[in-house]
């Protein structure tokens, strides 16, 4: 008897801590938007009003990834040049940069880890704007900070955050919107397409038999799906120990296309808009050499590649689809985990709060 | 017959024009020391005299590593924040980000990639002090910057980039150390410590045979030493195949631990100095989960691990060390292949100039 065909799969499965986080998601993010939208909106005013010219994002782990995201969005919607922190160069180095006019933004889910939280005194120090977005108002990052975004998911109890990214990627748009006085409506379906998306768990677990045996995987994107691929990477990595390379395609044609061929699947995060578009070269040229290519992403994406994960679209702004767009690869990293014979829940060697100093 | 005993294993070996590329690298840092440093310094000179409060940094693969070298250089030695650009946020969604007071430096060795002219032409309108740092003078690159750094590394014919990194850590180094008016004279010592290095070759064939058979691998360093880790594992899946995972020791700690233990070999990059020192606690991590440790740093350090190569540290400081640092490791990646009975002249995927949109 498979896990298919079990009366209820979920109760005997393991993973049952992260399987219930990702499917809190389109309540955290229903709760983000009804209740934590007019304070994000008025911390982003705030924000403003100081006219920052240059954003730092400072993040470790999949806060980065979320990190990388408003990155895009604060380039492209608000024309503000950013830089991800390299943390050492204050921590470790001691380095002191003239912060007047830059606004630093630290993602962390805890709001614990003590080498974010003393780069952060140190940016407001060096004359930094500073904003803390963590999912708890009380943590000592949120103290030493200006401003503060709660992402209001609740507690994570799963070690392979889930619930935690979507929900900061989301209050990063809202926040990014509101720096320009908008209030983010476009991201009001978004709780309902996660619902639907989480739904379709049988189609992940079936293409999840594609990498049962996998030794490595490459997962590609550009533009606003490029978070998406470094985050499902790192799911991946955590949950199921496979070596899980993320590339933006233009990078991937510079030096790692030759793992890919024959001895590395392919995942495509093809966000539909202009990241999809400059992804097609890259989609030509894994065809073309015979990848096993599977997409995620839209309708007539899919039916091109070996197999993939259709995407709604037709009512989700580019800016906003990396809010879903990792939902079904979420939903894979845990099934790929079950098909191998491990627990997500219990990943080797992850600690929920890293103290890196 | 091993290999060791042939009487002269390089005449027969493949990796030839891999082979004669790393072993220019003394001379070419010395032609750059020598005939190079004025004309990088009246460069800096006038892009100081600019006053520039941010920098941003544009680049693919190996020439991305060597950009964010000068990152922490920046940032530490120059107290200007840094950030690496996501080119698609330009030449994809066609953001025009305000860049005045904003240096942007474009590596690349060609300086003929479509999308870098691109982006550095976008910069130059949107207000930026433009430097392209290539190694073609008469490149589309260097004409669309204001200003541009010859790496002067003679023709790259290999497709595993070698004395090219080298050369563009070092032209950002002296580039980075005129913009305070300094010559860079730490950097004098550095061809004879390089040519001491490419002697040691049979250490490293001794230390390949570790990895021939490797499915997968971790490097990881801290500080100044993490464009090394990155730029060791582009190497090694350029030439290997063989999927290689860099990380900062502190991203380690949030997660892809989990991938190491007994599956994955790690591979650590010890600067002497403060980012060693930082990367202490995940060494001691590493070892107390039985991992399978080579380090490449000082005497000390790989002493107490399960290999390694010992770096010279004394008469270098921290900052120029990875321009050593990854001597080692392009011949590791090259021994390896080798090892595995494959040519790192030819790379199944690889082309010379990747023209990327």
């Amino acid at each position: 008897m498979t896990a298919r065909t079990t009366p209820d799969p979920q109760r005997e499965r393991p993973g049952r801590i992260m399987s219930h986080e990702m499917a809190e998601q389109p309540a955290v993010l229903r709760r983000l938007l009804d209740t934590g939208g007019p304070r994000i909106r008025e911390v982003a005013e705030q924000v403003a009003a100081r006219a920052p010219r240059f954003v730092l994002l400072t993040a470790r782990g999949t806060s980065d990834n979320a990190a990388l995201y408003a990155k895009y969005l604060l380039e492209i919607r608000r024309g503000l040049p950013c830089g991800l922190t390299s943390m050492s160069t204050t921590t470790a180095y001691g380095a002191r940069p003239d912060l007047r006019d830059v606004l630093v933004v630290t993602v962390s889910q805890s709001g614990g880890s003590p080498d974010l939280v003393a780069s952060t005194r140190a940016a407001r120090e060096a004359g930094a704007v500073t904003l803390a977005v963590t999912n708890n108002p009380d943590s000592a990052l949120a103290a030493v900070s200006e401003f503060h975004i709660d992402i209001m998911a609740g507690p994570e109890k799963a070690l392979p955050a889930t619930k935690t990214y979507t929900a900061s990627l989301l209050a990063l748009y809202l926040f990014v919107e509101g720096l320009a006085g908008g209030d983010g409506g476009a991201a009001l379906p978004l709780p309902e397409l996660a619902a639907d998306l989480l739904a379709r768990q049988s189609e992940i677990r079936a293409l999840a038999a594609r990498y049962r045996f996998a030794e490595r995987m490459v997962i590609t994107s550009r533009g606003y799906g490029y978070p998406t691929a470094k985050e499902a990477a790192l799911k991946l990595m955590e949950t199921s120990y496979i070596p899980a390379l993320s590339y933006s395609g233009a990078d991937l044609l510079h030096g790692p296309l030759a793992m890919v061929d024959n001895i590395s699947p392919v995942i495509a995060v093809v966000t539909a808009g202009r990241g999809g578009e400059a992804l097609q070269p890259v989609l030509d040229r894994l065809r073309g050499r015979g990848a096993d290519l599977v997409v995620v992403g839209p309708r007539a994406q899919v039916d091109q590649a070996s197999a993939g994960f259709v995407l709604p679209t037709d009512d989700v702004p580019e800016e906003l689809q990396p809010v879903l767009e990792i939902i079904p690869l979420q939903l894979l990293a845990y099934e790929i985990t079950i098909a191998r014979g491990q627990d997500p829940d219990a990943p080797r060697a992850l600690a929920k709060v890293t103290e890196t100093h």
